[in-house]
């Protein structure tokens, strides 16, 4: 009987492996390092061996285990192939059909934004929806598309890809990606402090801000406490990744949207502005979308990986 | 033997009716009048009598149909049910399981802009592609999009609704749905119009548009003509396009993008300008999707409702 299976997430410090009943309920969870040196030639085995370390510890026999899903922080066609993975040293590698070599088991493989928004959709913030967005509000901003219940992982790798939607061309700066203008410009932590900078810069105004290291989450306290300044760098954010996610609503028209990632950790308040600006640009259809935070936290990888294998 | 299926494409003046093979071969297609008088109760007896008619004409037996798909001009939900559509004025109608009811055949309804692109994914211009996004360039701007073979309906019918993605948060003239700023603004007919009127007063250019009725035609023969103004006035639309066309590729990443609708007789010189500021906007991994011509005019939308019926 398919009793368990195993959810992957591996990121450039560490390989985060979850042991999951097919039901969903996690079992246990822990970390090994990830060896990047050598062409990252070693993450793969490392992770097979946990997994199966884990079996052997636990008495769980390969005929119980559904399989192994793995997030991998690159590009993923729908076969489990990664052209490449910048943060693991890794050109092409077959991820899934080396993973089933290693360890005798079903092996899925899919982008890490993308089967965090499925772990999110499965046992969740959008726990029971079949179409979801998921925007993740981090160093960059990623994001996943879940539609009837799957990845939309697109035609290159790149479905979900809404940190670099295009949506200012007069920006003169340019975005990690190469190109200016990109939402992770504007809606990212590293965004919000840039704007948070131009604001200060063009702005007479007194702050809190203008004292002590500016980081998202200064920003976000100071608009918390009504400090003017903060509330108006904040409004620009908010406007930014709210009419961004109007236009993705119009595509996809999701049930709920998601905000996961570091910045997400401001809570409602951050839900609320950027909820403003969603319901003005927003479809008539759409306007009621709820946008909630996500509650998976760093588990959203291991659960969507997990999910991966149980899908038909 | 399931051989033939009916795709049946219901607009506000007329019903197009299409007999198929099961294969796709489109055998006979015919059309009738729509009768929206009396909340537009008429219309579905109405096609539901044309396919009977066609059955018995061509000694086509019920137990060789597959099924009867049917386009409408109004949200579709998963069920086949209609809240409201304007131009049928009609109010709820469950046109799927009224169908069934009236014929005895299976039957299943979907967004007339939503099948179009499944017509266009399955015999059109994107045959054989599992992923697309169509605009279809109007009176207005529709869409559909197709993703894993499927129309992407959406949490309210909202799936693919890109002509009102709200692209110019700074735009102060409203759209027909209320909201200022959407695609449809700048990339349908009507929006083209607008922009060749905004430039023919702001700008001193001589120009063969100073002459004789603004159409979306008129501009772009002058464009293809060389005439200096209306090269500005497609390069603007062109931007708007292009750069909305990078964003829907940033969430679903199809394989192909295709253009339709009246717009789309401009041919390969509208390509050409959308595609360069695609090329400019899109994600590197999207740069170099392909954006193609519809290639089924009127008869996309019979197509995908025929479709409709094919799919598991």
């Amino acid at each position: 009987m398919l009793q368990y299976c195993f959810g992957i997430d591996i990121g450039g410090t560490t390989i985060k492996c979850g042991l999951f009943q097919t039901d969903g309920c996690l079992l246990e969870k822990w970390e090994i390092p990830t060896r990047i040196e050598e062409q990252g030639i070693n993450i793969l085995p490392d992770a097979a061996k946990a997994v199966l370390d884990k079996c052997k510890e636990r008495n769980i026999s390969l005929e119980e285990v559904a399989g192994v899903g793995v997030g991998v922080p690159g590009p993923v066609n729908h076969k489990g192939e990664v052209p490449c993975a910048v943060n693991l040293h890794w050109a092409y590698v077959d991820v899934a059909g080396d993973m089933e070599k290693y360890m005798g088991l079903q092996a899925k493989a899919g982008n890490d934004a993308n089967v965090a928004a499925l772990g999110e959709a499965w046992k969740g913030a959008a726990e029971g929806a079949k179409n979801v967005v998921l925007a993740t509000l981090g160093t960059g901003v990623g994001g996943g598309i879940i539609v009837d219940g799957k990845i939309v992982a697109g035609a290159h790798g790149a479905g979900g890809e809404i940190g670099h939607a295009n949506i200012k061309h007069e920006e003169t700066q340019a975005c990690n990606c190469g190109n200016c203008g990109c939402l992770e410009q504007y809606a990212s932590a590293t965004g919000l402090v840039r704007l948070a900078k131009e604001q200060l810069e063009a702005d007479s105004e007194e702050s809190v801000l203008r004292m002590g290291e500016l980081t998202a989450k200064a920003v976000f306290d100071a608009y918390k406490d009504k400090d003017v300044l903060a509330i108006r760098i904040v409004e620009r954010f908010a406007e930014y990744l709210g009419g961004a996610l109007s236009i993705f609503s119009s595509v996809v028209d999701p049930e709920v949207i998601v905000l996961g990632g570091g910045v997400s950790k401001a809570g409602q308040a951050l839900i609320d502005c950027v909820e403003k600006y969603y319901r003005k640009y927003a479809f008539t259809a759409c306007k009621e979308t709820p946008i909630v935070l996500a509650e998976l936290g760093n588990d959203a990888g291991i659960y969507g990986a997990a999910k991966l294998v149980l899908e038909e």
